[in-house]
């Protein structure tokens, strides 16, 4: 299968090259990517600034594609202009860190698959729970276990899969949960600081979430030891609200 | 009441001071925006880098404080820490430009009325349908008379309202439309040029959607003359996949 592969932590971050190395045994795997880490872009575009593509090699071999710009930059560009034909997949990842509850929101890795799924590509996010230096070897084995079984099923069209692993030995996992996104509010804060030239700075420093999560949530499956797939998509309409305001419009007219 | 003005255009933008200027006849307004335009950065936060905020004058007035981040940055700093209790409400705009489609995913306007939904603060995004340089006192004028409407109803918990106005005077405005969020796909394209030391670059030239939009759907009503107002939420869960998932689940292990 033809496989496009990309991620938000820099086409050089060893989580992505755990998946090529793997995949690429039996898989014809393309790696477009951002040049630089690009965490917590979301799911920002270049607009306004030219973008720049560079070929690297690994070890003496053509690697993929790096452009300068955000993980749906890379998806964009890699499936309208590099590739002759659009892959069959799109795998963004493999992520270091957790992206769960209301972290998707800000996920460079998750709005790569999400710009695939506009795209009608099928698509999914890969991230695993530990910002520790880590082997991502087993977490990209499992990965393609995930992806062969996924690519039995009936893609549903227009969604992408934002998948969480633990950071445990592939025997150690508790299993598969399908779930939600957990909505719960981050533990916002801000450090602020002063410079060398007493000027006044803030760092962001939010960190974990306001209470505990509820079951059938990624952020609680993960804390059980088990792979999170949460199917997500791009329409952010609230049905529920939408059907109220239409039943019993709040107005009529400016 | 006390209410916080944000944009993506930066706080200089013309948008952002109509608002201002029509609105703190009779409000406490605040304005804490990126210190330049942010235009479809998404709902990227800065993590990697300090945020500096500098306070801004107008007309030897003090008008607000500029961030420079993002447009989600700009809520989370002057919610979290510029004001002393959180606003009634967070109004992100006016846009240059309409925020409809799947333009929404991109939006830095949207992506702060988001910001704000997540905080749990009632929050809109304005934007207005046209890129070229305008009076927008029309827009902000019945932006203002919205939001009188909108405070008087009960404010759905966690959701924000994406409001898109026709570029009309206000007698022309159809009336108004409570849509849904259009998902027709851009029409996507890049253009390959050569700089003047002979190296390739790329711009995004995408430009319209590629098939007409359904009728209930953003694009159509703004199309229409009419203000679309489409209520958006931060959950990207695709519910009825997840449902699927849960009752006959594609596999269950690893």
């Amino acid at each position: 299968m033809r496989l496009l592969f990309t991620n938000d932590d820099g086409i050089f971050a060893p989580g992505l090259y755990a998946l090529y190395k793997v995949f690429k045994k039996t898989h014809k795997v393309y790696v477009v990517a951002p040049e630089s880490e690009q965490s917590a872009v979301g799911h920002a575009i270049t607009l306004s600034n030219p973008l720049r593509v560079k070929q690297v090699y690994r070890n003496g071999t053509f690697y993929g594609h790096a452009v300068n710009g955000t993980p749906a930059d890379a998806v964009k560009i890699g499936v309208n202009e590099l590739l002759d034909s659009p892959p069959e997949m799109v795998i963004s990842g493999i992520n270091l860190g957790p992206n769960v509850g209301i972290n998707v929101l800000y996920s460079g890795t998750v709005s790569a698959a999400t710009e695939a799924a506009i795209l009608n590509i099928p698509s999914i996010a890969v991230s695993l729970d530990t910002y520790e230096k880590t082997d991502f070897t087993s977490a990209a084995i499992i990965t393609k276990k995930l992806v062969k079984k996924l690519l039995k099923m009936k893609w549903p069209k227009g969604i992408s899969l934002n998948i969480n692993i633990p950071a445990l030995p592939l025997e150690k996992i508790k299993g598969i949960a399908f779930t939600r996104q957990a909505t719960i509010p981050i533990n916002d804060r801000f450090e602020k600081r002063t410079d060398p030239r007493h000027r006044v700075y803030y760092w962001e420093a939010g960190n974990g979430f306001l209470y505990s999560p509820e079951p059938g949530t990624d952020v609680y499956a993960l804390r059980q030891g088990m792979v999170s797939i949460t199917p997500i998509h791009h329409d952010l309409t609230h049905y529920v609200t939408l059907e109220a305001f239409i039943h019993n419009p709040p107005f009529n007219s400016v």
